[in-house]
């Protein structure tokens, strides 16, 4: 097992969560071939640092990639990656379960996370299938109705008061004098699981462009790893060019990219509907920001009313999304009206997790109402 | 295109939805082999009456089917097949998808449903992908918070005000005056939508019993129609018992199987926390009675508490789902304990749909609080 800081270069042999110099670690480049199998973990059995215990797995990976007719009338090609069908509906499961399997294999009893919302529910509901203790840390400011669709699956959730930066950092100094296994946004092990997303692209195209929601920065650079690898071991020929896409009200890592500089910067007074990206300090901030950097690749932030259009378009094609998963869709606008996406391009754009968590946040539509004897007349009148 | 009515036996060469006696219709038995594919769909070619339009597919249907450790207690090997994670997060899915290609293929500009949960969202989502109108027409009591989910696709939905029950069938006759098809619970292609859950279930395991959480019949007779043509095919050698499962507040199939009735009747004043099960006069109630009695089968009925227990326990293994679909692990218990299925008995029970679309009836375990600066102890003193 070999870790290294994708910022500083200090290498690690065993598996520490963070290097000394506060940025994140990940695993040295995997290399390997394909298989034949049912499971995203079968078929690229040699991409991951850690053996899935497939015996546990709830059926996470292998989402549908589906063709979007919203591509037709931005000329481009466009697949959505439809991560709200994973067992606890966003793509937070992949890394969830293969974390998980390390934290079994190296003897935890209990594992932790730092969330208040998709990756508390996967943790949680991962803790319960593998038999372990969950200690899910939530902010202050999570609404107890928000927080049922985590508690139901039956760890002990703990709502903590202050700083929540700050309770990221704590949480693994904590897990390790408690012996309690963090997987948080960015840990190694989750972020591996994620290029399962990759893998599954690779299977059915190569794509030119690949937009990614952003907000800790851990998807991001799961999915950037797995291109890396394939590529590595002369599976494709190409790389695709990855988008960061973030909220305009928190973007940390865009503000930072247009700006030239090298480190991110704390975002003040975080404000957008797309919640689940609203990290104001990102743990892989800096690492994605070198990616970026290195690869040539791109960074675009939108705002509250694209987000909400492009959700809205989502729905009318049948994909009810967060906010955050709209995001994609909602830069793709952008970059094809700028001519940063050129027409014919094959873009996939994540769908990270399903609109029905934050159904709170929905205006509903005008329901009409009839009588069963005026039915007809109603129906006729209708849109 | 060859249509029967599986209780009087009259038979139709045209696409009728229902037969002149009052009963469901239903396809002639389909027989063919396996291919290789990516989808059920195209795995199972032979078997769908309507080429299914493929390149509208949402990525309904191959759900995962998981071994849980529920069983274990029960001394069964008993397997889960989770529908939660279709495109709307239920089973419906698969249905809504064969009938709407249908539809399509058939120049309908407008399609609909009545239904006041997962079939309506179903129903909206697809509809917007295919291009079509949507009519979703919900009870007088459906609350606006739990019309959200529907509305969201963008469809015209419509509450009224009168007789649920016979508003079946007044949709039906108007459907047909307007143009409108509506693709209700046990539409003759919703039904062998879901024979694609037989199917998958079959690829894996050969199992002695299937418990099927019943409401109006349509799932039922869906599964038992793709194990049926599966044995004419040639394809497995015996035919698993299946257990139709309802709710105790609103169990008019299995009552009439207790009283050795041939027909059901209106259950009167149906109450049950598992509210997607709660049809009190089920349209494909007579129909699945026959299956029952021709085959041997089982129905069973299990009543709110062993309901929730289910739920819990379900929520304990990771599989967060509504109480309609924990309705078959609680007749699992029942059947054991009563000897009816023994020791080592191969079990699949189907998860019908996510509990996310219920959040509201679900209570919030206790949140505890504490400080950032007393976690540690706050930790250790944790459950």
């Amino acid at each position: 097992m070999k870790l290294k800081c994708p910022v500083c270069g200090r290498e690690y042999e065993e598996p520490v969560q963070r290097c000394e110099c506060g940025e994140p670690v990940e695993f040295e480049l995997l290399k390997g071939e394909p298989y034949i199998g049912k499971s995203v973990w079968e078929r690229f059995w040699d991409f991951w640092p850690v053996e899935p215990e497939l015996e546990l797995s709830l059926g996470e990976g292998d989402t549908p990639l589906i063709r979007s007719k919203l591509g037709k009338e931005l000329d481009v090609k466009l697949y959505l990656k439809n991560e709200t069908v994973n067992p606890t509906w966003s793509f937070k499961d992949r890394g969830t379960f293969l974390a998980m399997s390390y934290a079994l294999k190296a003897g935890y009893k209990a594992v932790g996370t730092v969330s208040t919302g998709n990756m508390a529910a996967s943790v949680a509901a991962y803790a319960s299938r593998f038999g372990l203790d969950a200690k899910i840390l939530v902010s202050e400011s999570a609404s107890d109705e928000k927080l049922k669709a985590v508690s139901v699956y039956g760890g002990d959730v703990i709502r903590v008061k202050g700083d929540y930066g700050r309770l990221y950092f704590e949480s693994l100094k904590l897990g390790e004098r408690l012996g309690v296994y963090f997987i948080n946004s960015d840990n190694p092990f989750r972020i591996e699981g994620y290029k399962g997303i990759t893998f599954e692209i690779a299977e059915e195209l190569s794509p030119d462009y690949v937009l990614v929601p952003t907000s800790s920065g851990g998807l991001f650079r799961g999915i950037a790893k797995g291109f890396i690898e394939l590529k590595e071991s002369g599976l494709i020929d190409d790389l695709p060019t990855l988008v960061a896409v973030q909220a305009e009200g928190c973007s940390p890592i865009c503000r930072a990219f247009k700006e030239g500089r090298e480190r991110i910067e704390r975002f003040e007074k975080p404000k957008t509907i797309a919640k689940a990206i609203a990290n104001p300090y990102p743990p892989s901030g800096n690492a994605v920001l070198k990616l970026l950097r290195e690869f040539g690749w791109l960074c675009v932030s939108v705002n509250d009313e694209e987000i909400a259009t492009a959700q809205r378009k989502l729905a009318g094609e049948g994909f009810f999304v967060q906010p955050a998963s709209a995001t994609g869709v909602a830069a793709l606008e952008k970059l094809t009206e700028s001519g940063v996406i050129s027409e014919g391009s094959k873009v996939v754009s994540i769908l990270t997790g399903s609109g029905l968590k934050t159904l709170f946040q929905v205006e509903g539509d005008e329901i009409r109402e009839c009588p069963l004897e005026g039915l007809e007349s109603c129906i006729r009148s209708g849109s």
